[in-house]
């Protein structure tokens, strides 16, 4: 019935890479024309609906009139439109969103009409992004090209962590992003809401949990529960995480009796890892956290909960007399073994309040009920660990958000790549899937979608999408394009010229612009020994509104691969236009930076840019007359070039990749020997692959790479 | 004691200009230094306080941590802050605000401290605005520089009046409008509620109304609870108009018998003055407005109410032989006399309950109330007729800010100065102030902040500063700065970059912001016959995104006016690189074109920007050789220059004022002769005059011009 849908069926395997899809679906297949999406577009419904699914349906109508422009005409004045979308569903989902739970869709697009067929409302959801990522304008105002969709994920946990206690995060900023993360058919959100920094939730059991210990920045239990319906009726799950029994010193705050040394605490204002640490030991300890799990177990309806367990310093319990006799007398011969004594009590907890344990890569070192998922933070060895110790299992080694790595990097890391070679079927099918982390030392709330997004889409492809869509070039070509169609979601992650703006005290900040663009901002390890950092510093510089990754650099870089230039095939207007605002830019910035602390300290790095500017106008000028530069020069310029990549001011001059590539074009068989490369843009045509994991620390003191086996290899 | 305050007191003339201040108080003394703003910074209360001042300390301290990027540092960690803000208020303001009312404040910071003084709350709240504009990036951080300030309006009345009939407008649009308006010390929000084309608040008596006259967008009556709350909050009334009895098409949609013809009736769609008008001569009609006028004024606590009054088609009153019999029974000989009937019976029934008239120009013909007030859209002449016939009355004529007239026409447009010759000082005293208009024929929720502001600020500073603050250059110098410092209010009047990458279906929109930077969009006499619009035709073009007055054009022939380039004063960089991108515009934005209705429309303005930024790179080789161009060259390329200012697609090229001036850098002389002059530049440095007042019919048929006396004048 719905093949009689499609006018014309035609299989263009590249077609699907031409459509901004992200994830990508599992199967799309081009048909002839497009559907125009006017004023008059409405969405019907055939067979199963609730109030969930009209929900969903005037949300997509609402996000769709803001992406066209077009709000809807009234409806006595299109009584019978057409065409319009038809939605088919069988049947109910979860009340609750479940692990496992199907989010199949089926989506046809044809030039008279479109039909989305599910089996469950979480299906319709999922179908309706992807029809919303179609839309796109046309020869004739809107439209959404016709074509056959068949679609489900590839692993059943896609999730996204978000640190809430080193740096507070307001409602809005929860609910925007999981708007966003609904986009791109995330369905885990992962709420770290306790932390040296902050308890996060009230409890009205133990009150002085976040009234001694989240400087007021806590959410109500009813704020809690209006964010459990919004994502639920956006089909993501909610897991909590009250980090136990290190982290924990915003707790002691309110509660000292719980730690393992005497207090008095304070909430903490920097970042590591501190001592404080819950006495494992007291039974006191037992029937706080009872009193505590039970109350958020109701709070938070997901069978799973997660304790943390990661990073515990063992200090306070090596210098307890109290606890080492207790370790002493129950066998406990390390502390690792007083974790996991802990972490089995816990456990047991959760259990009598219906809960599932969660916990990170250290709560394995215990006899942990077969149920428990562990969360890798280390690594794809400890994953495998987990599943072959009949544990399920997730990975977020390579997600970490905090590091602002390239998209390319954590695209290339696959849940599964790590393992697969170590494990068999049925422990693979233990690895449920991944979550990427925002930890927010250096995040605030204006900065925290910038760093999130919008690599976390091509993150959410790799949890979603087939393994073979790992195409480098293809992400990127779709990613900026979704990156600004997330901007519908109300997402601010793009929205930095306010913050520009800011520095120069509302003078015009076109300068700023140029330089901002040119440039990254350095992830947690060239940030944590800039300045003094601590939760009392602002998050107000150059740095703050810089992209972890440059989009012109990119789009400049791509011009230049695999083109030779040449007079006759000369660079592209946007190429030579940008480099000569480089190189002009340290003039122009210098007036802004009379009086202006934020933007003196940007002057080496707009000298830096001026530099490269150069460098690339006078090998523009080399190609233009076809004329070899003297011997040697290339090399010098390189040499010049390193030194500007040099980070100023906790940013990287990503500039300096243009001109590397553009220097290429004048010396071809130097690549090879220099052995300098952009960690940003993938040198071959071909998939990256991820080997060599090193061995890993975790945040805030972990350094986190991923490394290139072929970084040596020539291939331009 | 305050002056003690001051470490050095210094008369400085120029220094209030060189601060970006709008509205510019009445009084400025600058001191030596700067008091440093970081995130300890505290405000305290000294005297009179309540739960208003309270909320606007908090207000301001909210948007200080945004404008600065600073959050507050939890009270322990900054025990005894100092500097800091003490704001000594002596007594309560008026529950609701009201007409009149003390506003004045005086405001002191030294490097040691700040202290804000004034009579009652409402003086706070626009002291407190006026230390947010002082705050700036300095050497060390954000700082305020020393200053001492007295300050109290010119005007009591000082009003924005947002027409939410024709597109409908949201209470968050509304509330950030407001917390604009509060910005610049704007005290009245004029609320138009209801037109032809939609009935905008919820009457539980005659439920209709909204029912059939809205489509379903309208404000509920808690909603408009919220709105006036809101607005009292920052000392700002709201006056409700209900427009009768011409602009009542969507009245009669639910309540025909009203009219004075017979129905049925449905919402206009279309714009312009239709015929349906009440009946003025059925007692049941003053039944109803009883009714309704008795519901809307317990709603809405305004002593004011506007019932319009403007428009009124006569041809249904002509066309009804009941009609012309009543009029004919009581002596009423024109459609004016029926009108002034209809008035006298209405006033009566706003005086029953507690309301005192406000009408547009229209009402005056007949007996009114003494103290009623008259709100002049035709013209000073108007307005002073009005004032001589001892009514109070308005100035909105000159501040319509759909024809989106540069800033310097409104700002020239004194509310005295067109009335102050004809009248004696009694007569001028009851001129209450102005009302700038938002007319939204052309403007959605998405587009009103950019059509109002910053223009709106400058209006407010004629509304509230000296008469004598009248320097064009100065309100451009600061406009740009302080339109920045809205946008931490929550406007969204600079964030087009999104509506412009919408139209590229999210393909980076470089170009086209090129294109968006050099254009400004028409008003209303340029928009409506361009084609056949409606409230069904989306206002989703690139007209749309383009903002009334371009920033960079003005900014760039500022750079001009008054420097004679040559090789040893060459023109600046941003010139020579704004020319340069103009050039190649075309070639760029080609491609963006392909299979996009909306950028394909703009092909012939792309190709016009970069034909006049030819002409200007030629004009700039001339000058880099001080070379002489062939004769008739600058001729030829002004006529040329007339022909690419032509509007395509509803846009006007701004960009070709500046080249027009750079040619007469070319041959001086020729200024004089070529009689061409951008309406945007004041071309010389006194300021304008606003004489010449061409007679007008009002919108949506209205043809506004403010005519220079000057424009023959050669000045440079």
């Amino acid at each position: 019935m719905l093949r009689g849908f499609l006018v014309s069926l035609l299989i263009l395997p590249a077609f699907a890479a031409t459509l901004p899809l992200m994830p990508m679906p599992q199967k799309v297949t081009a048909a002839a024309g497009a559907m125009k999406i006017d004023s008059t577009f409405r969405v019907a419904t055939t067979g199963y609906s609730d109030a969930r699914l009209e929900a969903a349906i005037k949300r997509f109508t609402t996000h769709l009139a803001q992406q066209t422009g077009q709000p809807p005409v009234p409806s006595p004045q299109s009584p019978a439109p057409s065409p319009r979308l038809l939605i088919q569903c069988e049947n109910r989902a979860p009340d609750y969103p479940a692990l496992n739970e199907d989010e199949s869709y089926q989506l046809d697009v044809s030039p008279t009409g479109a039909r989305l067929i599910a089996h469950t409302v979480t299906g319709v959801l999922r179908g309706l992004e992807t029809f919303s990522q179609l839309v796109r304008p046309g020869p004739d105002g809107f439209e959404a090209p016709a074509v056959h969709i068949e679609d489900q994920p590839r692993f059943p946990w896609r999730g996204l962590m978000l640190d809430v206690a080193r740096h507070w995060m307001p409602v809005a900023v929860v609910e925007r992003n999981l708007n966003a993360m609904a986009a791109v058919k995330l369905n885990v959100f992962h709420w770290h809401l306790s932390d040296d920094q902050g308890f996060r939730v009230e409890s009205k059991r133990y009150p002085k949990l976040q009234e001694d210990g989240s400087d007021g920045q806590f959410y109500t239990q009813a704020e809690v529960r209006e964010v459990v319906a919004y994502a639920r009726d956006r089909g993501i799950r909610v897991v909590p995480e009250f980090d136990i029994p290190g982290h924990t010193t915003a707790w002691f705050a309110g509660y000292p009796e719980l730690a393992s040394a005497p207090g008095p605490y304070r909430i903490e204002r920097k970042w590591g890892v501190f001592r404080p640490t819950m006495d494992p030991t007291r039974e006191e300890t037992y029937v706080f956290l009872d009193g505590l799990i039970g109350e958020m177990a109701a709070l938070f309806p997901d069978p799973f909960f997660h304790i943390g367990g990661d990073e515990v310093a063992g200090t306070q319990w090596r210098q307890s007399s109290s606890i080492q006799s207790f370790a002493r007398a129950h066998g406990l011969s390390s502390n690792q073994a007083l974790q996991a004594y802990f972490n089995r009590r816990v456990e047991k907890l959760l259990k009598k309040h219906g809960k599932t344990m969660v916990g990170w890569d250290e709560v394995l070192a215990g006899d942990l009920a077969p149920e428990t998922v562990i969360q890798s933070w280390r690594g794809p060895a400890s994953l495998a660990e987990a599943a072959s110790k009949g544990y399920r299992s997730l990975l977020s080694f390579g997600y970490y958000l905090d590091h602002l790595e390239p998209a390319s990097m954590a695209y290339a890391n696959d849940p599964l790549a790590g393992a697969a070679a170590t494990l068999n079927a049925r422990q693979s099918a233990r690895i449920l899937g991944g979550e990427a982390c925002m930890w927010t030392e250096y995040v605030s709330p204006e900065t925290v979608d910038s760093r999130i997004w919008p690599t976390m889409a091509a993150i959410a492809e790799r949890f979603w999408s087939a393994a073979a869509v790992r195409d480098v070039d293809s992400m990127y070509a779709r990613l900026p394009i979704v990156s600004r169609w997330l901007e519908w979601t109300g997402l601010q992650h793009r929205a930095n010229q306010i913050l520009l703006e800011r520095l120069t005290g509302g003078q015009p900040a076109g300068p700023l612009r140029v330089l901002a663009d040119a440039s990254e901002a350095l992830g947690i390890d060239g940030r944590r020994g800039a300045r003094a950092y601590s939760s009392l510093v602002p998050l107000n510089r150059f740095v703050d509104a810089v992209p972890p990754e440059s989009e012109l650099v990119r789009r400049l870089v791509e011009q230049l691969v695999g083109q030779a230039l040449s007079p006759a095939n000369p660079p592209t207007p946007e190429l030579r236009e940008t480099l000569s605002q480089w190189s002009g830019i340290e003039s122009q910035l210098r007036p802004l930076a009379a009086n202006d602390s934020f933007i003196t300290e940007l002057l080496p790095l707009a000298a830096n840019l001026s530099m490269a500017g150069n460098i690339g106008l006078r090998a523009l000028e080399f190609l233009d007359k076809s004329q070899a530069p003297p011997a040697g020069w290339v090399d010098e310029q390189n040499r010049e070039l390193d030194r500007l990549e040099k980070p100023v001011a906790e940013v990287r001059l990503a500039a300096v990749r243009v001109v590397r590539r553009l220097l290429t074009q004048l010396k071809p068989q130097a690549l090879a020997n220099a052995g300098v490369r952009s960690g940003n843009e993938p040198p071959c045509n071909g998939p990256l692959t991820v080997p060599n994991w090193t061995s890993l620390a975790r945040q805030p003191i972990i350094t986190l790479k991923l490394q290139r086996s072929d970084s040596k290899t020539e291939c331009l």
